[in-house]
């Protein structure tokens, strides 16, 4: 059922930005309900879509004034029902995909400046087109968007060299709560002027604006890469190669890691695969260096000299390094398909966690542990961005439960469990991939009383009326107030 | 006069944390209620110097509580007044010196988890010890504490390579206004739990909160390094030249500009220095060039093969690479001297002014001529980090005025004019120094009203009641409501 302010809404966007920029049949909003793991179900009277900055600001100005909420989506591949609307109905969809274009690229100054809905895969072949790289990519690169990209802070496989999102941004324009647009495109290198309200929105999931575009840095192109496969007896191992690594040369911009089991998955369920190597190992790191300038010492040379001293002196147990480019890609593939071949194997409880690096090795191993040990008969694997301290760690239901009524008994308090033992490490539950309403209750269980007051007033202070991405990151009271 | 609230505090303060707590003589208080540019001239019955996180959270527990402002200070050489208490004595300076511990260094990490009293060059020579390098320096290194450089986001002469602070902040511990303690400092690569409030806090200047630690990062020790002088006639020229030596390599640590009528001053002011070309250029750029790695290409090598190539294609006239640390020393010991040279040639109005890179030579040329022009018998520089596209831009009294007259009638105008030119370039008016009390009526006037109502909601949600560094960044009513 349509309320009347939401209707009024409807029909001012209509008015005033003609037919493309509302979106009122069923059949074309539903895809857009549901998140792309079908986790969370939502519902919307209609998906409204400005085609310009001018436009979104109008919207959501009305918005404001009609006291109708509404949920910022791009590409809408949030991992924690980031995008998804509430269940209820009261919210509009707030669609920043026709704000595609990429208004500037300059490769003198190393800076695109991209809209909202600019797909990350069609910014990377700009980048390239220009003889720059954006040197940030993830599984979703086909269908994120750089205005959801700059909202969760994402990362990805290149963050060891390049860092988050956090770190390529150099502005972000955004339409505030009240209607009003910050422009903070104006890529300055130093900005010394109060609050930094670009930082703020980095990350803010939407809860405080919508980010409507972003100066984006680009970096030099790839000269040369090379891509090494690494047995190995355990993690700890596999973080003293990644720093001999990063001691020799600042090249290396991948390390993942991965358990050997999740190999097994990967080559049981997924079609064309075959292991690297030829023995089994418990653990496997998939490397990769790169370098931009082609008279630079060869990655290759870097990956073979350091990996035959890791071999020679037993950190590492065998290696392989991709002899062209359908090997390499082979190796990435698996990696790629860690997701698909853990969930052909049955549900499994996943979290996005990071603890510092250092520790990383030890927590991925006592963890795991720890989660088998409380939970019987699960299988905790934990397997990612070990450079980056960040793993995506997963329980399995035991082979003899009944999966998903396994699933929804027992998932809050696997959560729980693992969270607690993030928390105690000093890490982060929400690594990479945000707070959206999968976590919102976990971070109000974890968040000290410090964090979780300034996360309220921060959004209390700027979207007083709860319009903007409602029952996401932070909750408000009905009334606005904290709760 | 001191009020009943604040000899409460005072009291509380000495019973709970001894007489060191507590500094109550004026001649004691005296140094600190002045900047160090002697610009602004405050007033304070009394400095608290907490030893501790925990007791510097006690004592802004009970300021809050008794509503007694307080000024986060830590070696006072703020350049826009931003740890000077205000003049009626309402505020007691809480001085962080005490809190002078290096509680953690990593190499393996590259890590240091320093307090805020612990002074820049403190913390440069223990990263050396350990074999690294923390890679932010400036003037005051000597005085300038670890909370007031991330309070400020502090800049300096190796941003080009290395960013501001806020690049080599992992992580900030502080004190909230309601006397609760955020406690970011564990060094999380990745860490996506809502609004960064580490971000929010730096550059920040002490309005929402007290830094009272931070996790920095370190990097490998320095190598090799070679330092250049050159004489070219135009910052265009200077520009191509740094891109064209970024191109060739990531060395390139410092490039400043610096006029050659500011030379001339240095030269006639400043004993024992002298010209590092013979000739004399309208312009000149001082080069640093740093290897991390003692066998990559040497340093002195890229910056003399590129310079010589400058000079046959006739972008540079004539350049001299030093031949030993003396001489090396001794072209820094100039770009350090500009502003005493300066200075003694009479009074100028200063900007710290930022706009986009590639937009820097043209405004520097065209923004020193309209300023003459505006302003006759004034003659206007700008020197500094060309690199960051952030120069001093000064304006000084023409020769006939009485200095000190010209100075309090014109510099309100001048400022104004300057900054405007800054608004229009797209720029900022405070690109390294921050805001403070020096630029906050320049900032109310030239914000957009959406970054104007952001800050103060951002001000108000999280210091309702004004007692973090009031009078600074941005004011709130005496109410405590955004005036």
């Amino acid at each position: 059922m349509t309320t009347t302010a939401q209707n009024q809404l409807i029909a001012f966007v209509r008015d005033r930005f003609g037919d493309k920029a509302v979106t009122t049949d069923t059949r074309d909003i539903a895809p857009w309900t549901t998140d792309w793991r079908d986790r969370f179900h939502g519902s919307a009277p209609a998906i409204l879509s400005p085609a310009s900055t001018g436009e979104a600001a109008a919207i959501v100005a009305k918005a404001r004034e009609l006291g109708v909420p509404i949920v910022p989506q791009g590409g809408n591949t949030s991992m924690v029902g980031g995008a998804t609307p509430p269940a209820d109905g009261s919210a509009l969809i707030l669609s920043l995909r026709r704000m595609n274009r990429i208004r500037s690229l300059s490769a003198d100054d190393n800076l695109a400046v991209a809209e909202a809905g600019v797909v990350l895969e069609v910014l990377h072949n700009a980048a390239i087109e220009a003889g720059r790289r954006f040197p940030l990519t993830l599984g979703a690169k086909g269908s994120a968007t750089v205005g959801g990209l700059v909202s969760t802070n994402a990362g990805g496989t290149q963050v060891l060299r390049h860092g988050t999102m956090r770190a390529l941004v150099a502005g972000v324009e955004a339409v505030l709560p009240d209607g009003s647009v910050h422009d903070g495109l104006s890529a300055l290198k130093k900005d010394n002027r109060g609050y930094d309200l670009n930082q703020l929105l980095i990350g803010a999931e939407g809860t405080i604006g919508v980010v409507t575009a972003a100066s984006l840095k680009l970096v030099p192109a790839v000269a040369r890469h090379a891509v090494a496969w690494v047995g190995l007896d355990d993690p700890q191992a596999a973080l003293g190669l990644l720093r001999t690594l990063q001691g020799a040369s600042d090249s290396i911009e991948s390390f993942e890691i991965i358990p050997g089991d999740s190999l097994a998955l990967v080559l049981e369920h997924i079609p064309d695969t075959r292991s690297p190597l030829a023995g089994t190992h418990r653990w496997h790191a998939l490397i990769e260096a790169v370098t931009t300038d082609a008279d630079a010492p060869a990655p290759q040379d870097l990956l073979e000299t350091r990996i035959a001293e890791a071999i020679e002196s037993g950190t590492v147990a065998d290696a392989v390094i991709a002899a062209s480019e359908a090997q390499a890609e082979a190796f990435w593939r698996i990696r790629h398909s860690l997701s698909e071949a853990e969930r052909a194997a049955g549900p499994a409880v996943q979290h996005d966690i990071s603890v510092p690096v250092a520790d990383m090795p030890r927590f991925m191993v006592e963890a795991a542990a720890a989660a088998e040990k409380r939970y019987p008969g699960t299988h905790a694997t934990a397997f990612g961005h070990l450079g980056d301290g960040n793993v995506h760690f997963h329980v399995r239901a035991p082979a003899d439960a009944d999966p998903d009524r396994w699933y929804e008994k027992e998932a809050p308090g696997v959560s729980r469990f693992v969270n607690d033992l993030v928390v105690a490490a000093g890490g982060s539950i929400s690594a990479e991939h945000g707070i959206g309403q999968m976590k919102l209750h976990e971070l109000e269980r974890l968040a000290s009383p410090a964090r979780l007051a300034a996360l309220r007033a921060i959004k209390h202070a700027l979207d007083p009326a709860g319009i903007c991405n409602p029952g996401k990151l932070v909750a408000l009271a009905p009334n606005g107030n904290a709760p």
